[in-house]
């Protein structure tokens, strides 16, 4: 089986983490850059990513995401976090960033520009956050990936109180709105549930249609 | 660099596919077979994967995706159809399949079917899709990977009109929605003009916040 199934099949949501074990800088940095490096709608990457490490931080989180100790337990909290509307501004910036990278302007892609000028930030602000966060959830696929890979255990989250979350890192302020936490760290030797238990999915033929 | 981060950077979105070749059965089986295994919200793996080679019915689907001709170039397009709702029988099928796939039953994994039952039914059909539709683009997160490991070229499309392809495959009828179209192929030798184009995304600095 290739290393990309292997990873797959080996991660799991680790429901209870060792807290004397830290992930290395470097491991978290290749996370980190697996998500960054990641493919967003027309590549606007809708979403930045927190990673929280102060313990009191982390720990006034828990009680607002049903007191699920990997938040404390692991050594990095990943928040993702999406832009809570599409602006001109934003847009722009990403665009124009396009622009000076590639050293040159395209006109394909500023008529590209032009149309999500004139359709994105017109549009209702719920509909544009919902479409970011979705967005971040692609992050998240590279992320456990790439966490799988350098054997680092990860829980993806999405049972929590966003309002908390953005209250409590102030994320309501620089216009983005929490959608995932994704705590890093590894599995605790023993009081994990889950762990030895096997993962379950549903069949290629429950899964997969093919349309000949 | 670790080829994980290679593959992520070798991709991107093709803009046109040469339409004499062909990905394998072996491939195709890879990609599918990663985004089978990728985590979803509480396991319930809300969606479906068509894979749609009837030339007849991709050319169908073209005038409604902005005419995105990989849809037809390509040699097979994958088509995410995500819940319409989660209903009581959905939730039971996989927690059932879980017991049956382990052999016995859970008290824990049991109280938490139920407190699903008991609030995921109840709510809006179009929350519930919106949250099955998110967990759909986990598993494009792990296509985009798996494609590119194999040095298949994916385009992942948002630009189409869902109640269209719903209809060219129906989808309506199965309790389902389309949500992300994604054409596989091999990328022409001539005539895309984002092929040579440098991959931009942010940097580091203005996508990773620490908090520590």
């Amino acid at each position: 089986m290739s290393e990309l199934l292997q990873n797959l099949q080996w991660r799991y949501a680790a429901k209870k983490m060792n807290p004397t074990k830290s992930v290395s800088e470097e491991d978290l940095n290749f996370i980190l850059e697996a998500i960054r490096l990641t493919a967003s709608s027309s590549g606007l990457q809708p979403y930045e990513v927190f990673v929280v490490t102060n313990p009191e931080i982390r720990a006034k989180i828990v009680p607002h995401a049903w007191d699920q100790k990997q938040i404390t337990d692991g050594s990095h909290l990943l928040v993702f976090a999406a832009w809570d509307n599409y602006t001109a501004e934003r847009i722009n910036m990403m665009f124009d960033l396009v622009n000076e990278e590639r050293g040159f302007k395209n006109e394909g892609w500023e008529n590209y520009r032009q149309m999500l000028l004139n359709t994105y930030p017109a549009r209702d602000a719920e509909l544009n956050y919902e479409h970011a966060a979705r967005q971040a959830y692609i992050g998240l696929g590279s992320a456990l990936i790439a966490a799988a890979e350098v054997k680092v255990d990860s829980t993806p989250m999405e049972g929590f109180t966003p309002e908390k979350v953005d209250e409590i890192l102030g994320l309501k302020e620089r216009g983005l709105r929490s959608v995932i936490l994704l705590p890093l760290g590894y599995r605790a030797d023993e009081g994990d549930w889950l762990v030895d238990l096997k993962k379950v999915r549903r069949s290629k033929e429950s899964f997969v249609t093919e349309v000949k």
